[in-house]
């Protein structure tokens, strides 16, 4: 599948409705487990994608577009969410997220993004140039690494409990 | 975590409604492309969670509860989906997986079931014993592995549009 900017803005625009409907109401046991030491549990996900909508996606594309001699990028914090979670509860979480990506999206289209635009360069600080559309493709696949995350995280609450159907399903032995 | 009848419903009643967030009147290159031959795309995915609703966890859970001699289960069909799903849509087949699911959580709720009752046994045709509660555990289990696989699915389409990003995206690269 190659890229394309309407097909991307549909997944784009799901994941938090998508994540509310997974999440909104849940059991503290499935929102706030996770899979282990230093790994995140669904409600840490959700940080993390709100931390990207502040930092990171809107921030890289506007720095590609724009005309600045310098087009490094910020490195992302991926441990940001720790404290900046800190207090909140998963309702507050999901519609801040709701509500930043819509804006996000709002910004994103009024770019009006053409196909020479997307060739534009950034330059990624451990891997060099990117491009645009490898930007925008990455933002869309990242969203849905993490809603594969967030459910294998709570189909591992069960890894003792399923008895020898645990052969039947490996995500509840790998980690990705 | 336990088992909890309660909190596995809370996934069992969620699935549904989270697939129909993500997928519903998404283009068909995200519902129908596959990982390759042999694997199954986002729709074949909703056809096989149909048929377990149809043929696997109801019936099984019965036979389980029952006062028969004969506890053996009948083997499960993975890939009756492929002519069920044949010439239905989407819309079609998120409606009949609501419906049914909805219809078998009543079922569920109806058996009251009780912690002796948990421990009482079937014959699954691959390993033999097998508990209620292993089962009930594993149709939870077995929904948040769907969701996960459908997400995972849709991110490897664009496996090579994201550039460089690849090597943070490790789902891209691996099947489960």
């Amino acid at each position: 599948m190659k890229f394309d900017l309407n097909k991307s803005i549909e997944i784009l625009s799901r994941t938090p409705c998508v994540l509310e409907t997974l999440l909104s109401g849940i059991s503290d046991e499935w929102l706030m487990n996770n899979e282990g030491e230093n790994t995140w549990s669904p409600f840490d996900i959700v940080g993390h994608l709100i931390h990207g909508e502040k930092t990171d996606w809107i921030i890289r594309m506007e720095i590609i577009l724009s005309d600045a001699g310098d087009k490094r990028f910020v490195p992302f914090d991926r441990l940001a969410q720790f404290k900046e979670s800190e207090g909140k509860n998963i309702t507050q979480l999901l519609e801040e997220f709701k509500t930043i990506r819509k804006q996000n999206i709002e910004i994103l289209k009024s770019k009006k993004i053409n196909s020479n635009d997307l060739t534009k360069k950034g330059i990624h600080p451990a891997f060099g140039e990117v491009t645009l559309k490898e930007l925008l493709s990455t933002w869309t696949a990242h969203d849905l690494s993490h809603i594969a995350q967030i459910a294998r995280v709570m189909a591992k609450q069960y890894a003792n409990e399923v008895g020898p159907w645990k052969q039947y399903l490996p995500i509840l032995t790998f980690s990705l």
